[in-house]
């Protein structure tokens, strides 16, 4: 392995690109080579982004020895037999959430980064943002938590072609994608991290049709928006998302002697704390006594994630052990998410490849 | 009847007073009776707010001619009996939230009125409020509406006292009482009232025990905070509620158009409205382009519902007819809330009665 840890990617998406900025702004890790299907288009990304190297075969990516990581973006259905391809040959996997399809899935991706020595981490960025940290922190000052809403709803252009008959990968449910695995793991995964697995989980959701999909198929829906409710014996975690209206409210985790509100669960930027003040009977609840709370979150969120996989890899204990604490999160998570699509009535394909395995 | 609406009370709590500064507000209706259990209690109450009588018996002030309508803020449990014992003597209620137990008791008391062609009407004091209307007016902007977040969640000092073991009348369900029938009815109602019956329910709940009730006792537990899910074809409404902790973000309607945010659900206060602007992919969402909708909503907004019942006691058909709309939704919502008590192990005694009816 080279100094630098010299990166390639797979997949060429605006997320993609995001972390080659990210890498750009970070010692120690180098952006050498770009995977796609088309050879033309892996090497004009290549080019775009000042990659040596440019692969449209991913046995010769992982065989290839100028290679010493890879950060996955592909659909959801390929990043565990990618992850898996490349951890068999010894590189280090970075893969974007959903991690997996479902939590098999997961899991026999992590059994195989363990069997290679090689370091299997999702980049579930918020985990890892400064603001993540100080919440935990804060969460002390909250007394008994009895409440959290968190939520994450961003309507995208792709609505529109996809109710104009287009078939959208984010909206596949053959890819493993749909509103709940894009974008409700953003407030899923910090629910898990910091309330633990529930007791109990409920899921409702706002289903649309997948064009060109047979009637009789068990992938025609797709989930577009949704909540979730993960009940605990002192508390109930609300999670919503949704791919089809923008929320705008904060996010919020509320205990018997205060409360903490986030404004964006997306990078936990924003958090403000609101210690409980006893005005009797009121009917009207304000945010008068709200202390805002300073953290520094970079603009490229993504190089916190990168940092702690950049120590990983070189065998920081620290490093190790929290990834080794959000590979359980991940994997409660994608429990969670099962569970979810099962009330849902959302299937994957990959969901019957590992039932089976 | 007189010129005015004369009005009795039962009850001496805090809202009974903010029910009187109400009709002392209102023209063409006069506060003349209080009844309490206690009689030296019903003078006291009589003589501060200037009411010529007072009784200690339910039957006498049903008789008195003295009395042409009641506003009942008993606990929940007398609610029907009550209002049935006033409308068979001919007399108007106005009953506080929730309306009754259950929707069986709450259709007795609708069919009392009308066999005794009363008034019967729930004092749900946020439909009555202007910042209602405004929404209905303002959701016709909003496209689809694929979301609403509704939560009203204000954390009580009897909470202290009932962890200390005390039993108290609002925690206990052999009185009907508990954190949903008490708070959470605040946006049960609303989200039936703008998006109709769910076509499906799911409830998730913090309980806490009920002092001094055997362990093996059907109401042994109340419900303290709590998340139900309302699931529509095209939206999920998610309702939040609680007397452990103070939520202090706005609540939300979100449709593809644009999102409608309201600073309290209490009293439909605080409106603002965002169109939606295509901004691509950004994970950091914003209120900079919030439009602020002014509402007059006044400071004791218990006028509001007040002005409602005098004009359909009046005859006054559209007062008639809308009063007719929000019997149909105090049905509804206690039809969400029994299922809701029914999935979190929450019965009252008043289930058992109204079952065997």
């Amino acid at each position: 392995m080279s100094a630098e840890l010299r990166f390639a990617t797979i997949g060429t998406s605006a997320i993609c690109e995001r972390f080659i900025d990210a890498v750009e702004r970070t010692d120690g890790v180098q952006y050498v080579a770009s995977y796609s299907r088309s050879l033309a288009k892996a090497h004009e990304f290549a080019d775009k982004h000042h990659a040596r190297l440019a692969f449209d075969n991913l046995d010769t990516l992982a065989g290839s020895s100028a290679v010493d990581a890879v950060y996955i973006a592909s659909p959801n259905a390929l990043h565990a037999p990618q992850a898996k391809k490349m951890l068999s040959a010894g590189k280090h996997v970075l893969v974007e959430k959903s991690f997996a399809s479902n939590t098999a899935e997961a899991a026999s991706v992590f059994a195989c980064a363990d069997e290679n020595g090689a370091v299997a981490m999702e980049a579930m960025r918020n985990l890892y943002d400064p603001g993540f940290e100080e919440t935990e922190h804060v969460m002390a000052q909250l007394g008994t938590v009895h409440a959290a809403n968190l939520r994450f709803s961003k309507i995208t252009s792709r609505m529109a072609r996809l109710r104009a008959g287009n078939r959208i990968n984010v909206f596949d449910p053959r890819l493993s994608e749909g509103a709940l695995m894009d974008i409700g793991v953003y407030a899923v995964e910090p629910a898990v991290a910091l309330f633990g697995v529930p007791e109990r989980i409920a899921a409702a959701g706002v289903m649309g049709n997948v064009p060109e999909e047979p009637a009789d198929s068990p992938y025609r829906l797709v989930d577009l928006s949704g909540e979730i409710l993960l009940e605990y014996s002192e508390m109930v975690a609300s999670i919503g998302y949704g791919k089809t209206y923008d929320s705008l409210i904060p996010c919020e985790i509320a205990g018997d002697l205060g409360t903490l509100s986030i404004r964006s669960i997306a990078n936990f930027s924003g958090l403000g704390l609101s210690m409980h003040e006893d005005k009797g009977m009121i009917y009207d609840t304000g945010k008068g006594s709200e202390t805002n709370l300073h953290v520094d979150t970079p603009h490229n969120d993504m190089v916190c994630e990168l940092a702690c996989f950049l120590k990983a890899t070189g065998g920081d204990k620290e490093a190790r052990s929290r990834i080794a604490r959000f590979r359980q999160v991940t994997l409660d998570s994608l429990a969670v998410m099962d569970e979810a699509r099962s009330q849902l009535n959302v299937g994957f394909p990959s969901d019957m490849a590992t039932q089976f395995k």
